[in-house]
């Protein structure tokens, strides 16, 4: 297996971080999102959709898609379990997933992508030609500020955000604040639930990720 | 278990053709998102994120997004099979699914909400107020464009859209579609294996949940 990856963007990180999980060390092929590559003509014979992280098997067959890599990579190596081990613990940790993917990777992304420059003609990954939208600077920033207010509250109940223990939910959390410290938009004073559980998943080895 | 709901809307749509695929007859509690009623008080008790679908089950937990609910409902009603079964089928699902939200029903929620007058100060699902912003009525229509080009490629080479049988990535791409044409954005002419597809899957019995 081998990963096509961008070291410096939240999407493949928590692919990175999921893998180094499950002990597994897989061959990395960077292709940088600002300059371009994923974009041009070479990764988009290799992927269509022109996103990254895309898992490529031994067969040559491609997946694509963060949450497929995990479904994956779950179902074939299974321990430790990062998906849930219940119907109702998977549809938690799911919940929270997707809130972080969505109100966290996704928002951050729209307030990162919609000012720089060099992502002109780029407003979303993938191949299409689409404008930057300056209106959503603005809105990716409304839209993070409330992803932590949900965050901090959830993390006043529970000690991670999907579950008793460390999941899926997590990295991609993890991902996103670490994407969103980046670009100036760090953990707000105020959430300090959220300052306590960043301290203890950036502990863990596969931060390095 | 019940299924907080709205009628007219494609991401609890999907939920319930899922229920209905698994035989399962769940009551249904209708929060119209045009009136205002997911963002009002009395829906933001059961669900801050004042999302729907929402699956509410027997002991008053709370199951959100959709597809913690298809993850939640394979689980515990394994038959007939949704999601995949086995760890390579269950990836080209997913990818496929979520495809479809993104580029379907995200895409043409954004093509639709932002020229929606009763929807002023929700430019998202959710609680928070975001202004609605014209430029992504343009934006949505293009990325919608794109989704069907690549449905309707892929639906030349498979029956179905991430396997050889229908699954959550149909579902998906079937509530994308028909929203699609609720909303002036049809089927184009020339993509005619999306419009054979769309004959075998409108004619399951659950098309009409």
């Amino acid at each position: 297996m081998r990963l096509h990856d961008c070291q410096m963007a939240p999407n493949p990180r928590r692919a990175r971080i999921f893998l180094a999980e499950k002990g597994l060390d897989v061959e990395k092929v960077e292709h940088s999102i600002l300059d371009g590559e994923t974009n041009g003509e070479a990764y988009l014979k290799i992927n269509p959709w022109g996103t990254v992280p895309a898992l490529e098997l031994d067969d040559g067959s491609l997946i694509r898609e963060a949450p497929a890599i995990f479904r994956y990579i779950e179902a074939s190596h299974p321990s430790p379990n990062l998906l849930g081990d219940n119907p109702r613990e998977a549809a938690e940790i799911e919940a929270w997933e997707r809130f972080s993917e969505i109100q966290g990777i996704s928002a951050i992304g729209e307030y990162f992508r919609n000012q720089t420059e060099a992502l002109t003609g780029r407003g979303l990954p993938g191949p299409s030609e689409l404008d930057l939208i300056p209106a959503l600077v603005e809105r990716g920033q409304k839209r993070a500020a409330w992803f932590y207010e949900e965050v901090n509250e959830q993390l006043g109940k529970t000690e991670y955000l999907g579950s008793n223990r460390y999941s899926i939910a997590d990295i991609t959390a993890q991902c996103a604040i670490d994407f969103a410290s980046a670009v100036s938009l760090g953990i707000p004073d105020h959430c300090t639930n959220v300052a306590r559980w960043h301290k203890v998943v950036s502990a863990r080895p596969t931060a390095a990720a």
